[in-house]
């Protein structure tokens, strides 16, 4: 077997490898030349796959080891009868991390708790399902609100509210819809004037989602005007050239890289890996564990127990400090200007791992925390 | 033998216990009656050592679990004969990891290396020499100012610089002296306006000395006006009642907790028990980890090398986060006006530990941040 593969998709040898031959080109160069006698092609989002690029090219496997498929025409792929993997959900757990990373800190630097709050989520997709099951292992309350999986679905499967109810009830609304510009359940400027101007004093309003759902010049305007309100921003209208003047309100103001964690984009390789190995009808090649590579920070251990969300902050500031990303974009705007300095963040993001990849050893009085520290996602495991 | 101690002095039963007869009293309250058949009085900086308090008393012994002994009467303990103790540079090591935390995190904001700086130390005392230390202990570039030091030495012992050297050389300047008033060394607004304005665009000014050492109003000027500077402020003129305006320009920006760890509360009563066993003609009755509970964070384990700047903040901040110290007193100023925050922070202090208690276990390629680590103040292990 052929492969043409990108040449940024890393661990690609590892996982690839034993399917055939790689050919390993940037994104940008591959053309329908390196893909005429391919049998497969396995990119990233930059390289377009339609017609163009397919020729009369003997490919049958499409991959893209990333979330999004804009970049795919399925039709094309359809009337060739080309078998597709995307990756979807694969950096959702490092998005959730990042959730639960911005809320504690503001909860400290605040004062208040998190566990004490009812948190309200938008977009019960890959990244909303995993962030409200971490939130509700952890015992905090939690509303959900997802039009399209509630119409979908039986009624009793999961009670989903409505986004007024959220708005009503909830201290913080975390937002991780995707960008949808037309139909009835359309998620431009879904957060719009009104419901902004209806949000609680006090609360947090935190968009991982897309930009677009939420009307920027309205967040602003609650947040130069009456300043009651508190914003975590990732996701901005017009990326990278972002409105300077909102990221200087915001409380965690950070450019796009909820998702960036290094185990989310090797999960991206190994989801394609195991698309590929079921379509060649081989057996599942090996577990995700298996080629993601030990992290630097093995385990910590705790001899006697914390405050709850002391113990939470302690474990989550030592894999990933979202203060980091926020100072780092604030100096690289003030250096650089908006959209370079947007830009050379993401582009210099420095390596980062999941939760999941630390182990917390507990003894003594530090057992009771168990349980919070699983929920919140850590590896836990009892110490003499 | 009869004791008085003061309530608020923490292990004071297991310290001084073995010597006779505890009476406990807070600190305010210790008066003539309580000390008239005394034969040890220990204290807090809050009980006023003097005549009207010792009056006919048998006391043979005073000791103070401080580093200041401005509450004591020197010359009316020497008319009367009485030993006396106090606790100098018990809790200097909290201090430096302070200042490192400090710095490494505005290395960090701000895109710079701690290491590849040179840092100026004013004033070489028990503070001021420990972090000297440290500091070179880490490769890190120093010059140390301390007149009184280099006057009472041997030449070589240890190379001074003056004031104005340091301010032309380094790059980081950091202000370890007592309040000195009069005299040819007087530390009052030792760093005067003429010398704020002679810093290097880009320099750090960090104090955690005396506040009146600096002229605040020049500082303020700076920092307002070019803003080429950045300062860490720990200790301020007129506290509580601190310049409002100042402490917002002020980078990080904390209520005089540089010095506040257990650690160092628990080595200042471990002090004047050593003390008062030397007086008793008694062996050194334990060792100071004996009396020292274990910290909550046992240890962390490194299996993979870290840039070595990245592994100190990874490390310091899971004991330490100065910026937990400086959005508290934010948030206390917003809350309840300046001198009310102050004071609610310090009185409110969460407990602290010292880096040394921390054991970082290091193998594979981590074995080489064993230096550093050490260097830090950490405790090294080398594990499987
Ligand atoms: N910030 C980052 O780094 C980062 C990382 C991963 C994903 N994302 C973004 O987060 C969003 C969600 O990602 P995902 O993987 O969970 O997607 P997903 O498709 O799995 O989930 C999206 C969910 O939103 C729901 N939804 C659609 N319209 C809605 C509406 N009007 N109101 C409420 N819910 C609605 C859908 O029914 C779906 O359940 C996407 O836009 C994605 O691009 C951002
Ligand atoms: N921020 C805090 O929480 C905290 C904690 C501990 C100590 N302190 C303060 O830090 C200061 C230093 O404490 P220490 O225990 O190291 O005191 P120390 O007496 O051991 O050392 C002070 C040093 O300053 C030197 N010095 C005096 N005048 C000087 C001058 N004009 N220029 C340069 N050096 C001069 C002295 O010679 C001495 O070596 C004290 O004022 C103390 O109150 C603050």
């Amino acid at each position: 077997m052929k492969l043409i593969v990108d040449a940024n998709i890393p661990a690609a040898e590892r996982c690839f490898g034993e399917f055939g031959t790689l050919t390993r080109l940037p994104g940008r160069e591959i053309g329908a030349e390196h893909v005429k006698d391919a049998d497969a092609l396995i990119v990233r989002s930059i390289t377009q796959v339609n017609d163009t690029l397919l020729g009369e090219s003997p490919v049958r496997f499409v991959g893209t080891c990333t979330i999004g498929t804009d970049h795919i025409d399925h039709a094309a792929l359809a009337r060739r009868n080309i078998a597709f993997a995307s990756a979807p959900g694969c950096n959702a757990e490092a998005v959730v991390d990042y959730v639960l990373s911005s809320l504690l800190t503001l909860a400290e630097r605040d004062g208040w708790s998190l566990l004490a709050r009812t948190v309200g989520v938008v977009g019960a997709g890959n990244v909303g399902s995993r962030l409200l099951a971490r939130l509700q292992a952890l015992g905090v309350k939690t509303l959900a609100c997802d039009p399209p999986r509630a119409e979908a679905q039986e009624k009793s499967e999961q009670d989903f509210a409505s986004l007024d109810e959220l708005i009503e009830r909830c201290d913080v609304l975390c937002l991780h819809t995707p960008l949808v510009t037309e139909g009835p359940h359309a998620t431009y400027q879904l957060l719009d004037a009104q419901r902004i101007s209806e949000l609680a004093p006090g609360t947090v309003l935190l968009n991982a989602g897309r930009g677009d759902c939420i009307d920027e010049m309205a967040l602003r305007g609650r947040l130069a005007g009456k300043g009651d309100i508190s914003a975590v921003l990732d996701v901005w209208e017009n990326e990278p050239g972002i409105d300077a003047s909102l990221r200087d309100l915001v409380a965690l103001a950070t450019p796009h890289i909820a998702g960036h964690s290094l185990d989310g984009k090797l999960r991206g390789t190994w989801m394609i890996q195991q698309a590929l190995a079921k379509h060649c009808g081989q057996e599942a090649p090996e577990a995700f564990a298996d080629i993601c590579p030990s992290p630097a920070l093995a385990s910590l251990h705790l001899q006697k127990t914390l405050p709850v969300e002391d113990a939470l902050r302690l474990c989550m500031r030592a894999v990933y400090d979202v203060r980091r990303d926020h100072d780092s974009l604030e100096r690289q705007v003030h250096q650089q200007g908006v959209r370079k300095g947007f830009d050379t963040c993401r582009a210099d993001y420095p390596l980062r791992r999941e939760f999941a990849t630390l182990t917390v050893k507990l003894s003594g009085s530090a057992v009771e925390l168990e349980v919070p520290l699983k929920a919140a996602g850590f590896g836990v495991q009892r110490a003499e």
